[in-house]
C-alpha cells in the first residue's frame, strides 16, 4: 500500500481556490490515520526512545488537542470524552495538570488503538459541528493551531517510527513505495550583500508564536549554497577522516563522536564484507544514493562537515533573507538545514498567557534552529520564516544541511 | 473470559493415570497460548523492565526452545523455521551465537502476534510427529526439559504481564475472574530435631540439574512456621515503622528502602484519602486480603520482617526437610518462600557440557534460594527439592515468606 | 592572613603608568601564589567535581601555558622541565595530545604542591629571561594571552576552592577578611534607542579572539537596569513562589530544579529553627546581605527571575551598548551577569591555526554569554568586550543578573 | 624508608611471652602512625573511589572507634574531643546517627593530618589511662574489638592507597623496600574425607562475632590444594584464552568482563611493545613474579579460572578444616582465598544489640567469604575460624585463590 497517497491528497484539485478551515480540518485528519495504516497494533504501541512517542499516542494526543483546546473552553455543555486522557495525552503542558511521563509512553498498551481510533472520530463530529458554525477570530486562530500541531505531529510520528523500526533486528518495512528524498547536484555559492533586512512574520496569515514579531537585523556580505550537501559529499568527507579528527568538532561534539562511537549519520551501516553504505528508512534498508542531501545529522556533524569544507553554516536570519529573495534550491522538500543560531525569543516576543502559551517559548534554550523542511514534512506546513528547533546531538530528525561562508 | 480454565485443565480425569509425553507436551504448549487469550497484540509486544520480556517473546523463545534442542539435532533434515529466529530468541546461550539484547526485547514489533503462532504450530508439528515415535531416553529427558522450561515461562509471563499492568495508568484487568491467593491462618512454629538428612533429587523423575546430587547435609534443631506470613501481619509491621528502623535490614536492603522509598509491598498503594491498602493484581486494583499470604516483596523486606519478629528465614535444607516431613501447609500454592540461603552449586553438581549446561549453573551467584511455589506456578511444576532463585532487591515474582528461628 | 593583599597591589602606584610585560607577568605569577597561601596542602589537591580542578593543578597547568606556547616553541633548546607534565597539566588542547582525563584531576597527589612550585619557579625563570629580550608582536601577544590566561584561573581557584569548601561538613574558613561583594540599591531602567551599534573589539590592545571582529548589529529599543537584582530582590521571588511556579521556568530549568530540589542559590541554606538564610562564602559561612546582589545563580533562575519580574535578560549587544555608553553601575566588580545571547562566533570570526586557536572557538553551543565582572575577577582582567560563557545549569561561577526589557 | 618495620615490630622479642592489652594498644596505634609516614598530606586527603577511603579518614575513625566505644560510655566524664567528629568520623553505624556520606569522605580537607594526630593521641592518652586500671571483662572485651578493627583499617589503609596510586599518571612508590608477597610452587591437591566436622570459633579467645558459634557441618569427601593459584597458572589462563570464552564464567561476570574489558588481574598492565605485564604495588610498578600468587582478583575470576582448571573453590568449611588439619601451606601470609560460600549467618549467630551489633550482621548479603589473610595483613590479626568477605565483582583487596575439587 502506498501511504504516500494521503501526501499527495493534499495536492488534488480543489473546488474552490482556498479551501475552508472544515475542509483543511477534515484533510489533516484524515492524512493522519491513513499514514497509520500500514501499521499493526504492535507497531503502534511501542516506544523506542525517551524523545519518541509510540503512533497511538500521536493519534490520540493530536485529538486531545482539539478537545482540550477547542471543544472544552469553546462548545457548550461538552464534557470530555474519557477524564482520564488529560492525564495520559497530554504532553507537556505544565498548566494542565499531571501527566504520563514522557519515558513511560510505551507502558500505555490501553487503551487500544481502536479505542483511540473512537475518540478521534468522537472529537471528530465535535469539531465539524463547531467548523459548521461562524467562528470568531481567536477560536480560527486555535484551529488553525490545532491542523498545524497534527501535521507537526504527522512528521514527529513518522521519525518515531523509522527509530523504532531501525532498532528492529528484522528492519521492517513501513512502505515499498515511499518516495526517495529528491536528489539534487552540488551546491554553488551565491553572494549575498548585508545590510539591514527584515526577518520574522507579519502575522497577517497563521504562524507559529515564535516566528514573530517580523524585525530587523543587520546582515553582513555572506555566499550560501543554493544546494544541500548530498551523501557523495558526505562520504568525501568520512573518507577524509572526518570522524576522527577532533579539529574540526566543537569540544561537545567530539566527546559524543568518542562516547556513541558515531562513524556515518544515524542510520548508515556499512556492509562488513563489500565495505557498502546503506541506510534505514521508511522502504527499509537502501543503498545510499549519492545525490541526495545527507540526512539525520547532529548539529554537531553539520558543523564539522562545514569546518571541514572550510565553510560555516548559515545564521538563520541569513537562511530566512536569502530563502526569501528565491535563490535557493531544496528549499523545504528535501531535509531540514540546521543554522548556527541557537533557539531564542525574537524581539518583542512574548508568549500567550494560556495553556497554550507553553507551545514554543519554554523551549528556547540548548536547542538550534533548522530552517526549510523536509520531504517528510506536510505539504504546505512550513514558511520560509519557520523556525524548527532541536538538541544538538540529535539525529532522528530529518536534518541535514546547507553551506555558507562569510563574503570573501 | 476465565483463562484460569487452562490450569484448571491440568486437573481433568485422564485416560490413563500417567499422561503420555506426548499428551502433557500438547497440554503445556495449549495453555501457553490460552493465558495470551486475554491480551491484545499491543499487551503482548511491550517490554516493561529489562528484567521482564514482551508475552509474545515468551511464545516465540519457548518454541525456539523445542526447535533449537529438540527439532535441530534429533529430527533428520529439519531446517530452521526461520534462521533469523536464533538471533531474535535465543534468551541467553551464549553457545548459541549472538542474540537480541535483553533490554531490547521490546523493539521487536515484527514477527507479529499472529506470526509468532504460526511459528509455535510449525514446530508442534514437528514435535508432536517426533514424540509419536520411539524415543531414546536422552531425547526424552530433553523434552521433559522443555516442558518445565514452558511452564517456567508461563509463570513469568504472567509476572511479566501484572508488571506491565502495574505501570499502565488506566490498571487494566487482565481475568476479572482470575482466583485469588488461597488465605491462610497466622503460622504456629513447629519444632525440629537436628542431626544429618539428605536433601535434593535423587533424579529418578524429572528434576532440573542445580537440584542435584542428593547429598547429606547437617541441620541444628530448628523451628519452622506451618503457614506463611499474612497481609494483616505484614501490616503490623508497616504500622510498627518496619520501613523506616534500620537496626532490621541489612545494609544493602536500608540503602534500596531509601533509594527507592520503599513502604510497602510491590504492587501496594495507599489511598491517600481512605488511608486504605490496595494492590495491583491480575484481576485489576483490589483490596488487601488480611489472611492471605503477603507477597511481591524482596529478600530484604523477608528478612527485615523476619528481624521485626524475631525470627528468621529457613535455610533451604531446613525447608526441604521440613516440607517432606509434611508437617507444612501453604508448601507450594501460594507465594514461593525465601530462604536465607544463597543460590550455589550442591556437592558434586557438575552443569551438563552442551549449550543446555547454561540452563542453570552460571547464574550461581549473587542470588538467594526461593523454596515451594506459587498460586501462578503451573500445577505439577514445582518439587519439594525445586529450588528457584532470584537476586534479593527483585520484588516482581509471587515471593512471601515463611518463618523459621533456633531452637529454643 | 588577608590574601586580599594581593589584589590591591595591582592597584598600588606604579613607577611607570603602563607597566611593562615583564612587570605584568611578574605581578600575575605572583598574584596566584599569594592566593593559595592560606591553603594547606590537602585542600589543593582535592577536586569536587568534574567541573572544577584542583588548586594545584591550576598552578601546574598555568606554568605549563607559558612553557607549551612560549618557551618550547619561542627559547632556543628550551627542554621541557618534566616529559610528563604535558600528560598531567593539558587542560582540552587536543593537538597536544593525551591528557589526564579532566574527571580524574583529583588523582594526582604528586607531584607535591611544592614540586610544583618550583616548576613555577623554573619557568619564570626563563619567562623573565625571554621577556627582557626585544620581542616581536607575536610573541608579545602570547605573553599576553599567557597573562590573560593565569588571570582566568585564577578566577577559577577561587570558584573552584569555594565549592569544594562548601562540601566540607566543617565549612572551612578561606579568608576571614576576604571583602564581601559591595552592596548597591535596587535597579532603575533606562531607556535607550534602537538602531544599527557597533560591538566587539577592534583589536588594538589585547582580546581574546572570541570578542572580535568588532561589526554592526540593530538593536531594538530597549531598557535595561543601572543595577544588579539584589538579594532582598531575591528573597522576594523565593517568597512568592518563585522556585515551585512551573509557568516562570524553561522547560529544562524546569526540569532541573525539580531534579536537585533547587530552592534557592547555590551556597544558600536556610536555618531550620530561625528560618534566616545563610550562605557560603569565602569567609565561611555568613547571613544574606539585603544590598548585594545575588550571586551564584544558573541561567535558567536568572530567567524565570526575569519572568517573574516583568522582565527579561539583555543581549549581549545590548549590554555592551549600554555598558560603553557609561549609564551602568555594578559593571564588572560585583557578579558576571547572564545575557540572553548563546554563545557563538561573531561574523567574520576564525579561530587561530594552532593549538592555542582551541582556547574558544570549540566551546561556542550549550553556553550563554555572561557580562561584565565580578569582585573575584582579578582587577584590569575583564573588558566591555569580554564574554564570558558557561552552561545554562552551572552555578558554581559568581553569576547574577541584570534586568531588561523592550521599549515601552 | 621501610615502613615495614613497623611490621617485623610485632614479631620482637617480648619481655612478657603475652603481651599485655595496655602493650598490644600501644603496638598496634604506633603501627599505623608508621604506615602513614611515607605519605604526603595530598597523599592522605583523596579518595580515589567510594569503596576506597582517604588515609586520613582512617587515621581518624581508628581514633572514633576507641572514642565511641570506650571512653564514652566507660569513662566518667570523658567528653567529645570534637563534637563534629562524630559526624566526620562514624562509618556505617546507624544506630550512632547521621554521618558523612561515604562517597563524600575525600571533600573533608580540614581537619588537616596533624590535626588528625593530636585527635589520635589525645585518644591514646585517655585509653591509656583506662588500659592502666581493672577492666571487667566486657571493657576488655571491646578493647579487643577496636584493636582488632584497627587492625582491619590498617589492611585497609594500604589496599585504599595502593588503589590511590594505582590511577595516578606517575605511579608512585609507597615504599621501595616493601616485601614482595613470598613466592610459592604449583600446588598438590589433597584428599580429605568426608563427615561431619565442627568449624567455627569456640570464642575463648578473641574472634568476630561472625566467626561463631561453633557448629556442626556434614563434609563430602574433597581434595584441596596445598598452594595458591601462582602468576604463572595465571599467565596460562590468559593465554588459553580464559578472558574470552564465556563457557569458563558466571553470567554475572562475563557481563563484567565485557563492561571493564578486564584481560588480567587489577593493577596488571601490558607492555605494549615487549609484550610483557608488569603490575602496580606498593612498590610502584613492578615486573609479574612467576611463583607469587595471583593477587587482585575477583571472585567472578577466581571461580572462571577454576572451572578452567577442571576445579572449583573450596568451601568455608571445607578450607577451615583442611587449614585445621595443617595440611595447608600460604594459609595466611600471601593473600586472602575466596571461597565459594557465600557469607551469612552460622547457626545460632545473633548480633549485639548495641551499636556495635552493626559490625558485621547487616552486610550478610551479596558478598562471598575469603578466608586466611595476606601479606598485607598485620601480623596476628587473622585466625583460622576468620570470615573476611566482599562483593563478587571487588578486586582491590588482596585476593588470590586456592583450588578445591570434589573426590574423585
Ligand atoms: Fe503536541
Ligand atoms: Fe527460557
Ligand atoms: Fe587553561
Ligand atoms: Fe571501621
Amino acid at each position: 500500500m502506498n501511504t504516500n497517497a494521503a501526501l499527495s491528497a493534499d495536492l488534488l484539485p480543489e473546488t474552490a481556490k482556498y479551501p475552508t478551515l472544515l475542509e483543511r480540518y477534515r484533510r489533516v485528519r484524515s492524512r493522519t490515520e491513513s499514514l497509520v495504516a500500514p501499521l499493526s497494533p504492535e507497531d503502534m504501541v511501542v516506544q523506542s526512545m525517551p524523545d519518541a512517542s509510540p503512533a497511538k499516542w500521536h493519534l490520540a494526543h493530536t485529538a486531545w488537542f482539539f478537545e482540550t483546546f477547542l471543544l472544552l473552553p469553546h462548545v457548550e455543555n461538552y464534557r470530555p470524552y474519557d477524564p482520564e486522557f488529560a492525564y495520559l495525552f497530554n504532553s507537556y503542558y505544565e498548566a494542565l495538570g499531571q501527566r504520563q511521563p514522557r519515558a513511560q509512553r510505551g507502558m500505555m498498551t490501553r487503551p487500544a488503538v481502536k479505542s483511540i481510533i473512537a475518540y478521534r472520530h468522537h472529537v471528530d463530529e465535535r469539531m465539524v459541528a463547531l467548523l459548521q458554525s461562524a467562528l470568531p477570530a481567536n477560536i480560527a486562530d486555535l484551529v488553525e493551531l490545532g491542523i498545524a500541531h497534527e501535521e507537526q505531529h504527522q512528521e514527529l510520528l513518522l521519525m518515531d517510527l523509522l527509530h523504532l523500526f531501525s532498532l528492529s533486528p528484522v528492519k521492517p518495512v513501513y512502505d515499498r513505495t515511499w518516495p526517495d528524498i529528491k536528489p539534487g547536484r552540488r551546491g554553488r555559492f551565491i553572494a549575498i550583500n548585508g545590510g539591514t533586512v527584515d526577518i520574522g512574520t507579519a502575522a497577517k496569515d497563521f504562524a507559529f508564536d515564535n516566528e514573530g514579531p517580523r524585525h530587523t537585523v543587520w546582515l553582513h556580505a555572506f555566499e550560501i549554497s543554493d544546494h544541500l550537501v548530498t551523501n557523495a559529499e558526505w562520504l568525501e568527507f568520512i573518507a577524509d577522516g572526518g570522524y576522527s579528527r577532533h579539529e574540526l568538532w566543537l569540544s561537545d561534539g567530539w566527546s559524543l563522536v568518542q562516547a556513541e562511537a558515531w562513524q556515518a549519520p544515524l542510520y548508515w551501516e556499512q556492509d562488513s564484507s563489500s565495505g557498502e553504505w546503506r541506510q534505514m528508512s521508511l522502504k527499509g534498508l537502501q543503498a545510499i544514493q549519492p545525490d541526495a542531501p545527507v540526512s539525520h545529522i547532529s548539529y554537531y556533524e553539520a558543523a564539522a562537515f562545514a569546518a571541514w569544507a572550510g565553510a560555516r553554516l548559515p545564521s538563520e536570519a541569513e537562511w530566512e533573507y536569502a530563502a526569501s529573495a528565491g535563490i535557493l534550491e531544496q528549499v523545504d522538500d528535501a531535509a531540514w538545514q540546521w543554522t548556527q543560531s541557537a533557539y531564542g525569543a525574537y524581539p518583542g516576543f512574548r508568549p500567550a498567557a494560556s495553556a497554550v502559551g507553553e507551545y514554543n517559548g519554554k523551549f528556547m534554550v540548548n536547542q538550534m534552529v533548522l530552517r526549510g523542511g523536509a520531504d517528510i514534512t506536510p505539504a504546505g506546513h512550513s514558511r520560509l520564516t519557520y523556525r524548527n528547533f532541536y538538541r544538538p546531538g540529535q539525529r532522528w530528525m530529518r536534518a541535514g544541511l546547507r553551506l555558507a561562508r562569510d563574503a570573501r
